[in-house]
């Protein structure tokens, strides 16, 4: 496996419309991007800094797990994101060095990327992403 | 203020001892330097990747604040340090914006740098930090 560069840092808000501004005007990063990830329920905007993105995620339902998140530990950084060369074989890897995983096999995530998560139990209370 | 990328993430472990190997041995990062910040109370392991480093926060007393944050909400990604060129003058301009700050003017940090902290209060929950 070979880490280049953490891709995106995903921050859990309740509202992108509040949220936004933040980066925007007192950060003065620019949102380049929103998109909803059905799959994951939730919806993105993206933001870039240096060569990572900042990614908000708003719920788009309280029983998402970014809405869980919200409930229990309130808003913040939710995972970070590895850019990886090869996402099956990097959950492979790890996963044979005794990692617990979310996700067994790659499967596609924000911006088109294929991404797998590592289990916090397993990272350090880190939530953990690759993604290609 | 001119954010250029992420300087660092600081992740809260009880024990670099026990953290370390897995940045090092499962996702192959290497720690180039520890160093305790007596100041803050932790003691630190540093990771580059990309142009953002890593760096693992291990409390020395259970009463510093990575000590009540392990407590209160577990082993996690602890703070966002964003790279700017001057922190007084960030730290200034935010302020006047209306966010709350906890570092009302630059002290020293890890490695060298002059370093200034944002409330989660204004930041959406994010612990941020500027750094210089």
């Amino acid at each position: 496996m070979n880490i280049t560069h953490i891709e995106h840092l995903g921050i859990a808000v309740k509202s992108l419309q509040e949220a936004i501004p933040y980066y925007e005007n007192i950060l003065g990063l620019k949102c380049y991007a929103v998109e909803e990830v059905v799959d994951q329920k939730v919806k993105t905007a993206f933001f870039k800094v240096g060569d990572t993105k900042i990614e908000l995620l708003e719920p788009m339902e309280t029983d998402s797990a970014v809405g869980k998140f919200i409930e229990n530990k309130g808003e913040g950084i939710h995972h970070i994101a590895f850019k990886v060369d090869d996402v099956a074989r990097s959950l492979k890897e790890v996963e044979e060095k005794g990692v617990r995983l979310i996700d067994s096999a790659p499967r596609k995530g924000a911006e088109g990327l294929m991404i797998g998560f590592l289990h916090p139990k397993s990272t350090g209370g880190v939530l953990t992403e690759f993604c290609e």
